[in-house]
């Protein structure tokens, strides 16, 4: 499967009526902070209070439409050893069936549904800020922008020790670890999945921003105190990202964030 | 002045364009656990984080209208001992006029705007449940829907401690003390204004509900994991109330719950 526009509109058709169209907010704050117009998508707002809904159910929905499903299995935690092997052994026993949480070309479709939405609802944007981590989310929504909407700029934001610049110039990664030690947990892992690394190498390669966890928190705060939003430290990555570079030396006059997700602990303090 | 539905769309006039229109929110997943459908009205994406913008702008506008204002004293913190006779005091040395935060009549009509985009916003709405510290947002809802809408059921939702019951009846305040010791820190004060107190005595005697630190936290759980929306703890009150009652034994099909602020400290718990 060609992961592309024809496709994610597919995946609109889909799953719609059962997720969210979420909605753009802004805040005249938050704009005289970052020094541009800034609108942001809430997919903290989404079912399951995460974009990730998206691309799980247009996957399972496609394999229904495909034939019957006895059961679904999605990647464990995350530490579990040996995960994709315990995923296909009991999908093997179970006789279910396997998707991949980013590496899977109908998770990344369903996710590239948030690309399409955020053209038809902020059509003057020329920029979008993505938190990446294990690049399903990113890709889908740089494939249908780059195809539909090849004017609008598509910023990665990468917490410390990603080091995506290098991965995707090189293909090789230098840490010899699985995650990424940062407090925006929802973005941990470490490595692009192999369907989502063309995509992000051809577009976004020069356009990745680095920033650390103290930037994290501060964006966080901001957040949370000024649009009254309870998001996930993930969802303050793209805003880090924005406050890290100058919105005018970059040309961008109207960016729009994506808030992924707001599943975060009652007792967390950023 | 009378505080009355015609003044209340004085106030909506007298500073449109400066006073967010909040939006009404919905969630599944509240409604299952109240037993009613429920809708909650956004007052804490006003500005300011709270509702208390729309009474201040009103009475400080009002003045500018009729003359020339050279300072404006609002009540300072609540603890400040002897605030009336302070406030009264600088409003005397430096020339300036006193606003009472919430025993004045353009502050109450102010504040009674939410009632007027409710029964917009909800127009089948059949009660509404509020929060009530010094009673100045909630006579002013009330006032505007007895008067337009009297087939909607206001009820008034107190911290324990508070005795409004009693007080509604009897006009009597049995605890000598003059802040109510709750979580919900926006209502602690004991006493309703006196021009409130005649409003919710004639619609609401027979509709308080009373709650306690651990229900009010409890709802507030729910809002902010369930809504993502970082409310400030008085602005769970109202869920804690209808969660205390039986919407169906009240007759209650369509509630609207005022989320009154979003003003909470970063590290705030519930």
């Amino acid at each position: 499967m060609v992961i592309c526009a024809e496709e994610v509109e597919k995946a609109r058709h889909r799953f719609a009526g059962r997720i969210h169209r979420t909605p753009v907010i802004t805040c005249e704050s938050i704009d005289k902070v970052a020094g541009c117009k800034v609108f942001m998508k809430c997919e903290h707002l989404q079912k399951t209070g995460s974009f990730k809904a998206r691309g799980a159910l247009n996957a399972v929905q496609k394999m229904k439409d495909e034939g019957p499903v006895k059961g679904v299995v999605r990647y464990l935690l995350l530490h579990c050893l040996y995960r994709e092997e315990t995923c296909a052994r009991l999908a093997k026993e179970l006789n279910y069936q396997v998707v991949e949480p980013f590496n899977n070309p109908d998770v990344i479709c369903g996710q590239g549904t948030i690309g399409a939405e955020i053209v038809e609802q902020v059509p003057d944007a020329d920029a979008v800020f993505l938190a990446v981590g294990g690049g399903g989310m990113a890709s889908g929504i740089t494939a249908y922008i780059a195809e539909v909407r090849p004017d609008i700029k598509v910023y990665l934001v990468e917490p410390e020790g990603k080091e995506l610049t290098a991965y995707l110039t090189n293909g090789e990664i230098t840490p010899e670890r699985d995650v990424v030690d940062t407090v925006a947990d929802g973005i941990r892992v470490l490595k692009v999945g192999e369907y989502c690394y063309p995509i992000l190498k051809k577009s976004c390669t020069d356009k990745v921003i680095t920033v650390s966890d103290d930037e994290i928190r501060a964006a966080l705060k901001l957040i949370w105190t000024r649009t009254k939003q309870r998001v996930e430290p993930s969802a303050a990555v793209p805003l880090a990202g924005l406050l890290k570079v100058s919105p005018s030396e970059l040309g961008v006059k109207k960016a729009v964030l994506l808030l992924c997700g707001g599943n975060v602990d009652l007792d967390f303090v950023p």
